[in-house]
């Protein structure tokens, strides 16, 4: 397991007394970094720090001089209107602001009651801010990297061979669009299309009648590599910032149309939803799991796949939940249908796999530049992360306790993922929501 | 033929002597911009006008209030690091800054004197400029648009029905990878990654043996729309800020075995080269031409692909010519050879096409963003843009007249793209150089 310091605590608690509540996100060993403003104010957006139900506002904290040394210079960083600076400042500076952080909320000792007077003025009520994407993203790649997934997929174009030989050699993954990058709460408008149905010679443009939702993890770069050099998997471990849900909204009859031979294009750059709190890679440290173990007779990875270190600790134990609330349970005020449960831990490929051979050819990457991991999906039906693997194409149709059914996304209807880590002796902690309810076709 | 105007007349003349001279690529009648700054110093860029053998520094002018009004605003926005703001403010404030332009750098007149003694100091020589890239490329597109390519290199994988059945429908697009645009003039460095070769069971790491380029054109975006909006084809044409030289370099034998199914990833990310020049749409307008022929039988555009201007103006009458000089090339001093000469006439899909395509999902655009035509072949082999289709994919190599034989590019050497627009009754403009030399992998 990576290295635990006092941030990870179970003992420790918050003076700010939502942060010790049990079911909470954001406990104290938490500490994810968001950007955010006052809802309906003009306020310069800023970096913060979710703690319980607050927001600890890092350019309150930087004007307030709180922190020393490499805590300050990585709040003035988080002070930006995103979180790029910060995420270039590299681990050292991330690990520094987070114990300053952790020590200034923290509950306990002679000089709480003046932690509390300093850090108090700097906390703003998560219900009354507005959350933003995290940084500016210059580069989105998305990958392909859970087995189960590419096999579901797979079996629908070819039942007898569902995985491409590549497969098990390379973490596929492809360019992704960056500009259609939008946070949780964004509406999500049902794209329009060329469709080309079975029964006809000819396409036609149509509203999208298959849209769809991928439950993903996504990763943030921070310091980066330079054109025409490459990462190590140790490197690129340590220069992964943090971790955030990510729906990659999908059309699957527009992307059945139109992927060959260059792969899928409009039916992803209809909107990309991220959870605004990254949940950082030190917060996840407990967390950690060996990569996920190969079948017997998979090949090993190729050297500059493979490491010590990734292969004992290259894998997140975190576990991953899929809800659809329709539009009537929201007008009922029903609760969410959950539509699956999963584990990061069945991914074929570490997150460390993904960056280092994203750079293996000398691909340059820059602070903020956002990775995912691809539909992620377990071995069993109950974790699939999507709606064409779920209802197999449509054809077997969900039924919802309302007495609705699904095969693919209808207007009005609601896809929310959840995120929480929880093991023995640790306290949990989750990433907050990632939502988006549809919309109809302009 | 689109509006012409006075920057247009043939007949107009610069103080600056060099624009007048035959065979520039930028005489008074063309008016590139490009961003550049002093070799060699820490100037701050800004954007500038290539005129002759020199440079129109914009900020110089800004700073000088030269201008009125909307050419005003415009050269204030093109005084950025980046065009990006100039791109942004549209076609009314482009069109009044290049009429700004070409009438204080236009010989004759009574105030030809004064407008030298305005104008002069604002000139920098080329060379002693330091051309960088045009735009900060928020999201960069290549396309698939030639249908000769696209056939040429289908024939490789499927002799007997080369193109996929969406090609004549969809104009093919994926999303590239914008980190690693440079500017022509940059290094590329052969890429190393995973080959699979025919003989053996397992890839192996190694360099790149196939590496090749693809002889482009890319055009920035001006004005945007915002997520889940569209884009009419004659909205979408207003909308194109100007033209460049792109080089997709391509890692053939990576591609071959990374790209299904998501398409090419690391074969491309190694580096893309742009031309620093971008040519405005409107110093193109004498040289539209009607979209390309469809043969009898090939299905008409979709009616979001169709408009009468599209179809009279839609195409480019664009000469483009490719261009090899090895290492022993460069030794001897001797010209480069050579390769290929085609036109962008013959381009399957019109760029107002590709961009109206690329926004009818509700994908946003953004100024600045990049789109690539994708590699240019015409019908005839002296016209294919790239090695694989010049050399059938490495068996047919090139005699050089150095006694030198190419299959794809080796260490060393440096490819060229020109390109030019002649049409009787006009001034010649060209596009300068893009160029880049190879070198070996780390």
């Amino acid at each position: 397991m990576p290295k635990l310091n006092e941030t990870h605590d179970p003992q420790r608690r918050s003076w700010h007394a939502a942060a010790n509540d049990a079911g909470t996100d954001f406990p104290i060993q938490n500490l994810p970094f968001g950007v955010f403003r006052r809802r309906g104010s003009d306020e310069v957006p800023r970096g913060g720090v979710a703690i319980g139900d607050a927001i600890l506002d890092l350019a309150s904290v930087h004007r307030a001089k709180l922190f020393e040394g490499k805590a300050a210079e990585a709040v003035a960083a988080a002070s930006d209107t995103t979180l790029n600076r910060l995420m270039g400042l590299g681990a050292a500076h991330w690990s520094a602001l987070r114990l300053a952080v952790s020590r200034l909320l923290a509950a306990g000792g002679a000089d709480e009651a003046e932690r509390r007077r300093l850090g108090q003025p700097c906390l703003v009520w998560m219900q009354d801010a507005e959350l933003l994407l995290g940084a500016a993203v210059g580069d989105y790649t998305d990958f392909y990297a859970s087995i189960f997934h590419a096999t579901n997929v797979g079996k629908q174009l070819r039942p007898d061979n569902p995985l491409l030989p590549n497969y098990k050699w390379i973490p596929i993954g492809y360019h992704g669009r960056g500009s259609s990058l939008v946070v949780s709460g964004t509406k999500i408008r049902r794209p329009s299309g060329q469709l080309k149905l079975p029964d006809q010679d000819a396409p036609m443009v149509a509203p999208c009648r298959m849209l769809d939702y991928e439950l993903e993890m996504g990763f943030f770069v921070g310091p980066g590599n330079g054109l025409g050099t490459t990462l190590t998997l140790d490197e690129a471990a340590d220069r992964i910032f943090g971790f955030c849900l990510l729906n990659d909204w999908s059309a699957r009859d527009i992307q059945a149309w139109e992927y060959a031979p260059l792969g899928p294009f409009l039916a992803k750059s209809l909107g990309t939803t991220l959870s605004p709190w990254i949940v950082t890679a030190e917060a996840l440290a407990p967390f950690r799991a060996p990569s996920a173990t190969r079948p017997a007779g998979d090949p090993q990875p190729l050297p500059y796949l493979t490491s010590a270190r990734d292969a004992a600790e290259g894998g997140l134990d975190v576990i991953l939940e899929a809800y659809l609330r329709t539009a009537q349970m929201q007008a009922e005020n029903a609760a969410p249908h959950r539509l699956s449960r999963g584990n990061a831990q069945t991914v074929y490929w570490t997150v460390a796999q993904m960056l280092t051979h994203h750079a293996s050819n000398g691909c340059n990457l820059n602070p903020g530049d956002l990775l995912g991991t691809g539909t992620i999906s377990g071995p069993d039906k109950e974790s699939w992360g999507s709606l064409i693997e779920l209802t197999f194409r449509g054809r077997e149709r969900i039924e919802l306790p309302t007495g609705e059914t699904r095969g693919f996304i209808e207007d009005g209807d609601e896809i929310l993922f959840r995120a929480r880590c929880e093991r023995p002796g640790h306290v949990a902690i989750g990433f907050g929501e990632c939502r988006g309810i549809v919309t109809p076709t302009a």
